[in-house]
C-alpha cells in the first residue's frame, strides 16, 4: 500500500510528532515519580499541575477538578460506578452511548438498579421529548454523550442538563465528551454537567491517557484505590509523560481549532456532494447542522459496509463501519437508525482529522463508486 | 545539579531510550486501533498478541491470560474488587502491602467483608506462622506481595500458596509482583498463584501500562466495562505503543538479567559495607539473603529520613524514604519494623537499577556521612 487515506479518526488518531517526541523526552529525562520528595519530583508535580490547569482552561471548566486516568473508558466507568446512587434508583443512559457506558449500565442493571435507555433519533441524537418523559425524582444518574461516535450528532447537553435539574433534581449528570473535545467548542461552564469524560488519543495525543472532570460537590468516590495520587481520587503512579503529551495535544488543537474546523467541514461538504452525485440511493445519517464537522456516516444500498470497507482498503482508503470497539460483533447501533432493510447493513463512517486532504476526495469517491458498482449485486444471503 | 545519582528505582525508573523511541514510532506510525477491521489494524492486533505472548513467557505463566491495563494499581484493584467473594467472607492481605492493596482492602472492609491484615516480620516479609493461623474455609481472597517495595524482602509465595490451597481451599490467591518482575526470577508456574500483578515503569518501560495475569478458571470479572478489548476483560482502546514498549523492556531486562542481578548485588554489598564502616548504630532492615538485589533499606539513628534525603539531594543523590506513593503522609509502614524510637524516623531506601554505578558508592557514603554527622543532633521536637 503506497498512499494511505486515513478516514477513521473517530476510532483513533495519529499522534502528533511533537507530542510523541515530548512523551519520549519525558520518559527518558523527566521520569521522576511526581509523588517523591526530591527536587526533580517536585518539578514533575509542578508540570502535572500545569497540565491539569491547561486542560481545565481548554474545557472552560468551572470549580471542580480534572482527574487524569487511563482513558475514556475508565472515566466513563468511574462516572457510572462510583457516583453515589440510592439503592435500586433509576439510571438513564442514551441508547446510542459508547459501549463503555452501555456495558457499564448493563452491569449496574445486574446489580439491581433500574437502568433505562433513552431513545435516539434516526440521526443518532437523543430524542429530547422522550428523554424528558423519563425524568423523575428517583433518577440518580444520567449519562448522555456530547457527540455520537457513530454519527457525529451533537446532543444539546445544556438543555438536557436543565431538564434534568428541574425534573430529576437528585440526579448526577455525566456526559461522555470523547468525540466532542477538540472537535467542537466545549464549554463546561455553559453545559453545567457534573461529570465530563475526555480522551487524548482522539485528538492526536498519546493512547492510554484521558481524564474525568468532576464538578465541585459531586458525590463520587474512586474506581482505583491506592497511593494518594490525583488528590486521592485516582491511584497509580502518574503517567506524567503521557499527561504532558495530552497537554501539548490540547494546546496544538486549540491553536488550530478554527482553521481545522473549517477544513473538516469543507472536506465533509465536498464528500457528501460528490458521493451523492455518484451513488444512487445513498442515505446520509449524520445531521448536517447539528454535528461535529469530522464525522460523516452514510448508508449504502444493497451492500454490507464491511465488504465495501475491505474493497476500498485495497486502494489505501481506511474507513469505519461504526465504533471500532464493537466492530467485531454485530452492531446494536444500526438497528436504531430507522433504516430500511436494504440500507441497514451498508453503514460506512468517514471521520477526518486536520491531516485529511480535500484533494483526496475525488480518489475516495471514485474508488467507492467503482467497487460499489461491482459489489452491490452480491447481496448477503 | 550536575551529576545525578538516582537511587530511587523502586519508585520508578528511567525509560530505556530504545523503548521510548519505539513508543514514539508506534504512536506516530502504528497508531491504528487494533479493534478496527482493515489491514493496519489487523497488524496491530497481531503485534498485541505477540507482546502478550512474550510477557507471558517471561513470567513462565501456565494456562491463563495476561490482561494489559493501566498499571500496577489498576491490576491490584481488579484482583481485590473483581474476584468472586462470598458476602462478608474473610479477606487476608499482608500488613506490608502497597497502598493499592491496603486501601482497596479498607474499602472492602467498608463494604462488609471481614478483612484481616497478616502480620509481617521486622524485615518486611510475611510472618508465615501467623499467616497460617489466619487461614480457614471462610477465606475468599488472599493478597500477599512477592517483593516488599519498602524493604525488598522476598516472600515465599509458593509456600504461602500451598498453605492457602490446603487450609483455605475457597480462596483466590493474588500476588503483587510489581517489585519482583524483572528484579528476581519469577516463575508463575512454580508459584501457582491465581492472579499476579506486573508493571512496566519499574523495569525501564513506559508509565501507564501494566498487566494482570489471571490463571485459567479464576472467578473474576472486569473492573472497566466497555468495548470488547482484552478478550472482553478490560475495556478501552488498547494502548499498543506502550504495550509494545513494555514488551521491549521485558526483552531487554531478560537479556541482561543475570549480569544486572550480579551488578545490583555487588552495589548493595559494597554500599552496606561502606555504610557500616562509616555510620554508627545503623540498622539494616533488608534481609541479606531473601531479598531482591536492588533494594537496601536502612534506618539511621537520631535523624529523620526526610531530612537526610534532602541533605544528600544537594549532592545530586536521590533516594527514597519508602514508598513514594505514601511519601506525603506519615508512613504506617515504619511502625511495623520493630525499630526503637531513635531509629523509627530514620528510614532510607536505596534502590538501584542496571544504570547504577558501583563507583558512585564512595561519593554517596561520604555525602551521607558528612550530612549525617552535622544533622543527627538536630532531633525532631
Amino acid at each position: 500500500m503506497e498512499k494511505l487515506i486515513y478516514l477513521d479518526n473517530a476510532a483513533t488518531t495519529k499522534c502528533y510528532e511533537e507530542v510523541a517526541e515530548l512523551v519520549k523526552k519525558e520518559s527518558v529525562e523527566g521520569y521522576f515519580n511526581p509523588s517523591a520528595l526530591y527536587k526533580p519530583s517536585v518539578d514533575s508535580a509542578m508540570k502535572l499541575k500545569n497540565a491539569r490547569s491547561t486542560i481545565k482552561s481548554a474545557l472552560h471548566a468551572p470549580d471542580g477538578e480534572l482527574y487524569f486516568m487511563s482513558g475514556g473508558s475508565e472515566a466513563d466507568n468511574t462516572a457510572l460506578f462510583c457516583t453515589r446512587k440510592a439503592k435500586n434508583s433509576k439510571i438513564i443512559v442514551g441508547l446510542g452511548e459508547h459501549d463503555a457506558i452501555i456495558n457499564s449500565a448493563n452491569e449496574l442493571k445486574n446489580q439491581g438498579y433500574n437502568v433505562v435507555f433513552a431513545p435516539i433519533n434516526t440521526d443518532g441524537s437523543i430524542n429530547v421529548e422522550e428523554f424528558k418523559n423519563l425524568l423523575d425524582e428517583s433518577v440518580s444518574l444520567v449519562s448522555i454523550m456530547h457527540v455520537s461516535n457513530e454519527t457525529g450528532a451533537v446532543n444539546d447537553i445544556a438543555r438536557l442538563v436543565k431538564l434534568t435539574r428541574k425534573l430529576a433534581p437528585n440526579a448526577v449528570f455525566h456526559s461522555d465528551g470523547v468525540q466532542a473535545f477538540g472537535k467542537i467548542k466545549v464549554n463546561l461552564r455553559a453545559l453545567d454537567v457534573d461529570l465530563y469524560t475526555i480522551s487524548a488519543h482522539k485528538i492526536h495525543g498519546p493512547k492510554g491517557i484521558g481524564a474525568l472532570y468532576v464538578k465541585k460537590g459531586t458525590p463520587i468516590k474512586p474506581l482505583i484505590f491506592g497511593g494518594g495520587q490525583e488528590k486521592g481520587f485516582r491511584a497509580g503512579t502518574e503517567n506524567l509523560p503521557s499527561i504532558l503529551g495530552f497537554e501539548l495535544a490540547v494546546k496544538l488543537n486549540e491553536e488550530k481549532f478554527e482553521q481545522n474546523y473549517s477544513k473538516k467541514l469543507l472536506f465533509r461538504e465536498n464528500l457528501i456532494q460528490k458521493l451523492k452525485e455518484n451513488i444512487d440511493d445513498l442515505v446520509v445519517i449524520t445531521p448536517e447542522n447539528t454535528s461535529a464537522p469530522n464525522i460523516l456516516t452514510v448508508a449504502f444500498k444493497d451492500i454490507r459496509g464491511e465488504v465495501l470497507l475491505h474493497a476500498i482498503e485495497d486502494d489505501g482508503i481506511l474507513v469505519g463501519i461504526g465504533s471500532a470497539c464493537s466492530s467485531h460483533h454485530e452492531s446494536r447501533f444500526k438497528s436504531l437508525l430507522g433504516l430500511d432493510d436494504s440500507h441497514r447493513d451498508g453503514i460506512i463512517r468517514f471521520s477526518t482529522s486536520e491531516f485529511s486532504d480535500v484533494n483526496d476526495i475525488d480518489f475516495v469517491v471514485d474508488s467507492i463508486k467503482t467497487h460499489y458498482e461491482t459489489l452491490k449485486n452480491y447481496k448477503r444471503v
